[in-house]
């Protein structure tokens, strides 16, 4: 099959590659009908994390069955289905207690920016979309295999509640899904940190109230006079860096959560601020099969449109070019069509 | 009055200072009747805190009032009362939401171990004693103005449920408050990490079911099969070291909560860990006052004896014996009496 591979530092191409195969009877194979670039394939991109050349790429994909192994019996070829970005059997003990990103069984999709993609442990991973939705939806159902349900997570673990102040630091796909999660969940005041205009746009069409434009100190403070000296109830860190980290507890009232879903890089937490402030920290790799069955029926429903963080449509083949826009920064999020 | 000083490193002493006196109309003066000995005093006895010579020490006391500020109209001289070691006004929004120990006029007991002490912020800080409780509830009364209510707020902070596993990270008397705690709020399994017998066997009466007497990865093992592979439901670090913290993550099942209440001293929080896991991070210096409704009729009641954690009885002015027997670990905690 063709599939996107990565050979060197910001060096992507699309090329021929082996088609993935069923190596476990709990495995199944998708043909991928939409996949898309997420801000976490940039830290290969970029060389923070280790390159293996010709490695393939992208975990954020959705598609149709093609092929189950013999143990998986909830799903036949022909299924249109929704691929979380990591797997998981749904019936380990982690998994019952709705950390399905650290199952015993814990995989992840290798390929998703492909033809085809392997998915462990579908008969736990995969969730099926009712009906035949149409062309128009298929940018918000792909963004639950991640970003969506990554934003979710990070409202779950700040505790975000009803009337409260919710804060999100970041603006990039993943924190403009943390403001519909925080806007949904019905926080009063959404204070989104934003620099860039077409995302803060975004972001008050998503529900965020209040726009803080500034970085570091001086957004601080603009967050605390916007939360009258006290601080935000919850805040959602949705980057990932040291100093998105430093922003999000500053402005944390003292017993309020910091929810991340950043994986982190450069982060060193700053544990005795934390003890003098009492403001914690949760979150981590966003168990996304948990949140389906509350995400799949608003996006159905059209109560939230996760999709509009796609600004950028490419053909598969194009690929290289939407790394660049996202690491440039002229796109928020690509999404790629076969 | 006399107090006890700290000069150099392990240089306590019981010496002659100026008596505290009425600063603010916000303050009480409270002469002492039992004070003890905190492990967080230990920090400063070994120099792992700044020495400044001739500093009054000590933030564990309760007494009866001696003198009110003109503003101070719930308490007169007379009056028995419990002296949280954080001071706070009870008002503002983070007492409020029962953070008081991060009131924005937050104040702390300097002069505990003494014959009197100063309390800023009285009229929220200070809890009455009703009745006339007799010499035997001393000790527990005593252990409401830190250790018990600290355990108790890791407790709270670790999210401990009824019907779940709780692990207590060390032995110490917030450790061993941590153990009534957990048990207290119904968790089924508490398990206690102490390596040492006089401390196993307090921790059993006080309501462990389960005692690991091994430290590190070994340690770790036998919490994880005591937990049939899976995880602690909740963790209590009340030690605030490197190794405790690590051994609290380890121990945590995913989507845990550790809840810390040692004061961090060259703790490097596992950031990555916490991320892949799913295990956070609550907790902080415990907001005492917030806690004393629960907790004082749970000793009033004889429900609770967390005053068994003192197995030494000093005269005030033998304080540095005391000093001297809890650093080197023959006494948990050291009773003062005047």
């Amino acid at each position: 099959m063709r599939a996107t591979t990565l050979h060197d530092l910001k060096d992507i191409r699309f090329t021929e590659v082996p088609d993935p195969v069923i190596e476990a009877p709990t495995d199944a194979i998708v043909k991928i009908t939409a996949s898309c670039i997420c801000g976490s394939d940039l830290w290969n991109y970029r060389g923070d994390n280790t390159i293996t050349p010709g490695m393939t790429i992208g975990h954020e994909c959705l598609g149709i069955v093609e092929e189950v192994g013999s143990s998986v019996t909830s799903f036949r070829p022909g299924d249109f289905v929704i691929v979380p970005f990591c797997h998981c059997d749904n019936t380990c003990p982690h998994c019952l207690a709705g950390v399905q990103s650290a199952c015993t069984h814990v995989g992840f999709t290798m390929s998703g920016q492909a033809e085809y993609t392997r998915v462990t442990q579908a008969e736990g991973t995969l969730y099926k979309v009712p009906g035949d939705p149409g062309a128009e939806l298929m940018p918000s159902l792909l963004s639950l295999t991640d970003v969506m349900a990554t934003g979710w997570h990070a409202a779950v673990a700040a505790g975000v509640r009803k009337g409260g102040t919710a804060v999100v630091v970041g603006d990039g796909a993943v924190g403009l899904c943390g403001v519909i999660a925080a806007s949904v969940m019905g926080a009063e005041k959404v204070i989104a940190m934003s620099r860039h205009a077409d995302r803060q746009k975004l972001a008050m069409e998503f529900g965020a109230t209040h726009i803080v434009a500034t970085r570091g100190e001086e957004g601080e403070a603009e967050v605390l006079e916007l939360t009258d000296g006290v601080g935000a109830d919850a805040v959602l860190e949705c980057v990932g860096t040291g100093q998105a980290m430093n922003t999000a507890f500053s402005v944390a009232r003292p017993g309020a959560m910091v929810g991340f879903v950043g994986a982190p890089h450069g982060v060193t937490l700053p544990v005795r601020q934390m003890f003098v402030k009492n403001v914690g920290l949760a979150g981590g790799m966003a168990p996304v099969r948990r949140y389906l069955d509350e995400l799949l029926p608003l996006v159905l429903d059209g109560r939230i449109d996760p999709g509009r963080v796609f600004d950028m449509t490419l053909p598969l083949e194009s690929v290289a070019d939407g790394y660049r826009a996202m690491d440039e920064r002229t796109a928020i999020k690509v999404f790629l069509q076969p």
